[in-house]
């Protein structure tokens, strides 16, 4: 990722972009034969570094630095024809445009691998019976598998925002300084055209001088609710690895703990990632911000976005990979998730024991109140939930001992095998969407 | 969107949501034959305001109290099957999909008019010539119509949005307490499948205790970026309404300007959609930290939902209903817009000079020095451009005068016409898309 | 605060400020005398109902509203020195500085009470030991008294922010139209004086036709930490309320639990805290935007606020109350604490060890090497820290038996005692400060 | 500002927060004399590029390297004492503190830089003419020094803030592992006070691990209010350097244009400050929810901070460079003030108008339709308002034309002077409070 972003990519971005809209203005007839490949062999002796110093000290500007530069060394075709029609930004956007289609190839990629190592776990945990929580609270079981599920659901739906995002963002902008493709003598659509051909990119129908900014904001947003997810997903393994639930941790091998406290195996990979999640929630104000540009543009985008959109890329990117590598080390004990469960007396089963009153026929608010003093029973008294049910009269002389023993967190599952593979499918047919 | 919004809407559609899944119950084979219709009976009997008071005096929530009332009323049947193996957010999220697709209805209708009347207006429009604008400076010239076509454009791209939005949030939730479906005996996804149809909506392939946030944060998003064009249009017309500009104004006829300065005509509504965009972008942030559930969930999302989703949809309809309101009392100035283009000695055609001077062999450098220098003549000596040019020796000697007086406005607008019509065929497309 | 907030309370406030400008300008000697009274008198005769459907009906603005009406009714002195010389900004940015005023004064008064309900729990609860808690693992030990102590400074230094808040915000703001103060015939600065003093209030010393925004931004900023401040408090419950940890919870007596698991006390209050901060913190943003007001104002700082402000001012207020109920209702398991301190085997004592090896002569890196291989053999072998420490050989060679004993939590809580005292002394200055 | 928040500087500030702690455990008699010579001498042997190394290679903590690498290189005394009971956040909290007082101080000094040139020009134009305005229209004359004096004003506001924010944020956390000073065996209020005597800074009197967040936050607040201060400051020029207004440009001499349009002068400086203020309104959220740290401490955090505080800094430093360089370069044009004033006909002067009827004794209404109608006529007919207003009959029998002359924007500037003096003495009392 850092590659795809540096300055130096960035130039053979915007050289490409050049090349190809001088191959376009003489496929459309406007300069002559050969200018391509003048144009071509005057960008091939432009380097990176080149263009940075003379941006720096003469021409203020990357763009202009680099068809300068181009220009002076180039045949005289080269000299008259390279940039011919073109305002900045259909050099900057476009080569942007190409940035960010790698960029997203690799961010996708990630994600791919992290869902499918998710899907991983989830299969092989599909039978992991644990205690189902909300509001912190045991409620009722659920497995590890499923609730693993539940986060391939989740990202396969951020996988598709991307897809939705690349089909919006990534896209040629090509139309001259205020987008009327004035320069190119009523043969613009066709330079536009084969451009964006030559560089695989649909361009967009329409564009002021620049391309335009709710793309950018889309991508924005969508990476920040992949980043928050991937936060939920980094709380869930930091609370589930609290020395007092202990059902879920990352495996650090002998990593040391914090100076004054040797024996803490802090779980540091998932706070990064809650920390990052932050920074990709905080950047989307800026890019909401950069929509709204003066007429044909103005140029406040442009700070930000060089600052900001690096930097997102790059958090992801981070975030990503943390998470692909927390889940490699992922550990987790049955043997807590048993005794957790039983720590509540079994009570997540309150409501199974509710419907058999009901299914024996009690109306739903007299099972509830009979159910609910077992559950007290059981919570007050330190008993399992199907003992402290064999206490209560009205229990007792509709459900017998056998039937109640039945209450047992693995009979009370419902469909969490098929919800699973259901969540799978889902995930399977999103990634071959893009 | 007040009505769809309402309380008294809410409780409808939760009534909706009850009576499906009541006959899903019966359809699975779970409940007996004829409770679908008790458990309806019962439920017609409750009225919102019922359901309100109950909540407030006895069970603090609003779910609880509508099926405590309808049990009560009903019949046995009714009373043993109400909302068996369900959970609050199974009704609560699926109220609130059902309630999401008719607000996402009418705010996509909405959005459709003001696309239309943009689209008629830049039909209409797109011969009236006027400077092209970056950084507040001119540019190049534009066309009316083309400057709102590129509105076009950047709206249908919200509109395609709001459908991959849709798509993911308007799902039912139908899950019981932690989305296992464990009081339905195995039966679940057939229950889940005839709710789900009954109502119209496509299930959630699975859910945690409620459905994910993420469509939530992807709907809040979507809507920021849509109001921060809506925004930009305000812009827009407040820019072009400035009375050194006057290009562009809001006809608001005889209104009352304020009370110190009655002689103003101030661009209200377009300053009350910038405003309101300022609402939109602020609200991203919480939807985003609303992802970020523990397990099987927390309740931490509610507060904020129900502050924050119903401001946002209602801030959007007032924004799209201004911004239509606003299009239809549009008006504007060719003689402005000329005398603007006049008032810069037509340096707008800078470019299509320089490349006059390219196209007769010239190299870039020169040519750009050449034009240049004519701008600067015509700039300081208030001149038009195609004047101080002939006054240039390096240009005279290359463009008679009959060939510099094609340097007007209207003779240099490249492909405008053609890329209006790619913008509204582009929209045509977007919004048959869903 | 909803009375504070009131829309009859913001028209009973411009009808404050209408009174004290005629007196003002009565003052000046720019009205003549008897002024000051007919415009009382008028003033008196309008109701905030009659100001809104006019303003609806007619006028299109609140204070146009007023202003007509009580000129109308009253008799000629009213109805020629009614509003003189002002633009409606003068009266709504200094009627909202009367409704700010007495709101923060209102949230201060809630605030100083969970302090002071705060100090009280930190005193009382001073040597109750527990555990430190660092990234959610045990870490070394706190009192529960010492763990509050530090929400009562960091909440203490909100009061003081808004201490610098109102001496920003709280002002008149009396200028005219562009805030020249133009109107007034060079004695602007005495009717200015003379309308603050009778309000009680600081006037800015310059403005445009508005107040500056920064203030309105300065207390969003405030009131967001305030809330992620109370947001940090609500956290410290829930997580301790989980039923693996135990150590605190909200007593919330007989409260219903959900519908389907009626065994659970869930922490509702600190959950409605957590979702309202992010309210809190979603709003910040606006403000911030409406900083950028155009020349001497422009108009779209107004939709934002009316819709923000009030919702920010109730959002605390109900956080605050919710607060301060949830301490009320606070309860904490000494039994617990201890029980989860011997969980991990005491090795938050590691520390502990490591400096007693130290002052034995030890090097810091031999001492931490040999105290991590105590607190390993006390996790791994589940015995408490002072017995594993006795096992390995060179930590015995050092230490004997009786020393070894000291290793109890209670012994290792170094000056926890005085920093309450400097917690809660930080905070009664701080208390005084405004 | 790159040098105080350089890798280099941090972990110079770093040493000396080992080098004062090790002193105040001598002091305090905990560590035996010649304690903090060692400890003093072994630091000073160990680099920044050293730590860093380290960090990567071995201990992945920069504390621990540089500790590590001390120790190890230190004699006897340095290798047993240093670092004694702290935590890395001891080291890392007052570092950065340090680093924040230094940062805090730049700023500051630029921010005075910014206002003090702000205030000469202010005092230079305090009579220089031209149309207030509002909603973008004319509204009231104001004079340019006038319209400067408020962002003096303004800004001063900002400069208070950051007293503030220093006051609360520059501190030291010296408190050990969890704040409770456990290793220092009850003399760790001395430790403190020794050591942040020796750093010349106020110790938080409590905190947890790490100080406490809302500091963060409120900074990050405090510089995104004053960076849309400036971004309004940069709006003001960017809005009046369009050629149809020409008042105030930016004077960047013989800069390169666009390529595409070499004549333009793009406002490019203040542009740039409208895009930072972008990112610096972004990274407040990040740090709001960075306060919601669990118990004791987690390190969610840290990633954050380490990205945004650097680029917070950097920002603001940037934008008040550009902001001086801004205002170095800034022109401003008397003759199109008043052309443009002219350009509405002096209908600026309504209100005088207005004002000068109900002295005559016409009612508000009265005054308000006739000084109406004769701006309606201005406006339609193209005269100067005093020329149009003795066309109405109405006002012509009330005044006579020399009476009417006297309506120029000059005559209509109320208190303008005095209230420039009023902001710039406001200033001057603030720069002094810190």
């Amino acid at each position: 990722m850092r590659r795809i972003l540096s300055r130096e990519n960035l130039v053979e971005q915007m050289k490409r972009v050049e090349a190809a809209l001088a191959r376009a203005l003489e496929e459309a007839g406007i300069a002559p034969r050969g200018t391509a490949e003048s144009v071509q062999a005057a960008l091939a002796t432009v380097s990176a570094e080149e263009v940075y110093e003379t941006e720096k000290r003469e021409t203020g500007h990357d763009v202009a630095a680099l068809v300068f530069l181009a220009a002076r060394r180039g045949d005289e075709k080269a000299r008259q024809w390279i940039h011919y029609g073109a305002t900045s930004n259909d050099i900057v956007d476009t080569a942007w445009a190409l940035v960010l289609r790698d960029a997203l190839a690799l961010l996708k990629d990630r994600l791919r691998g992290v869902i499918s190592k998710l899907s991983a776990l989830a299969s092989e945990t599909r039978d992991v019976v644990m205690a189902g929580r909300t509001h912190g609270q045991h409620a009722v079981p659920v497995t590890l598998g499923f609730k693993l599920a539940n986060y391939v659901y989740e990202l396969a739906r951020s996988y598709e925002r991307l897809c939705g995002v690349e089909k919006r963002l990534v896209r040629a902008k090509i139309g001259g300084a205020t987008g009327t493709m004035a320069a190119w003598g009523g043969r613009g659509l066709e330079v536009r055209h084969a451009a964006a051909s030559i560089l695989g990119l649909e361009p967009h129908p329409i564009t002021t001088q620049v391309a335009p900014r709710d793309g950018h904001a889309e991508l924005s947003a969508a990476l920040a609710i992949l980043a928050s997810q991937l936060d939920r997903l980094a709380v869930e393994v930091r609370e589930l690895s609290r020395p007092e639930i202990g059902e879920l941790w990352e495996d650090r091998g002998g990593a040391v703990g914090s100076s004054a406290m040797p024996q803490k195996a802090n779980p540091v990979t998932a706070e990064r990632v809650s920390g990052l999640a932050r920074a990709a929630r905080s950047l989307v104000t800026g890019f909401l911000e950069n929509i709204v540009l003066w007429h044909e543009r103005d140029l406040s985008n442009s700070s930000f976005e060089r600052f900001a959109m690096p930097h997102l890329l790059l958090i992801l990117d981070q975030m990503l990979l943390d998470t692909h590598a927390l889940l490699e080390r992922l550990r987790y004990s049955k043997e807590r998730m048993t005794r957790n469960l039983e720590l509540t007396g079994h009570t997540v089963l309150t409501e199974a024991l509710m419907n058999m009153l009901i299914e024996r026929g009690l109306g739903r608010e007299e099972a509830y109140r009979l159910a609910r003093e077992a559950a007290r029973k059981a919570l007050s008294e330190g008993k399992m939930l199907h003992e402290a049910a064999g206490e209560v009269p009205g229990i007792r002389s509709l459900l017998d001992p056998r039937e109640l023993q039945r209450l047992k967190p693995e009979n009370y599952l419902g469909n969490a095998r098929e919800l699973v593979d259901e969540a799978l499918a889902y995930a399977d047919k999103a990634l071959n969407q893009c």
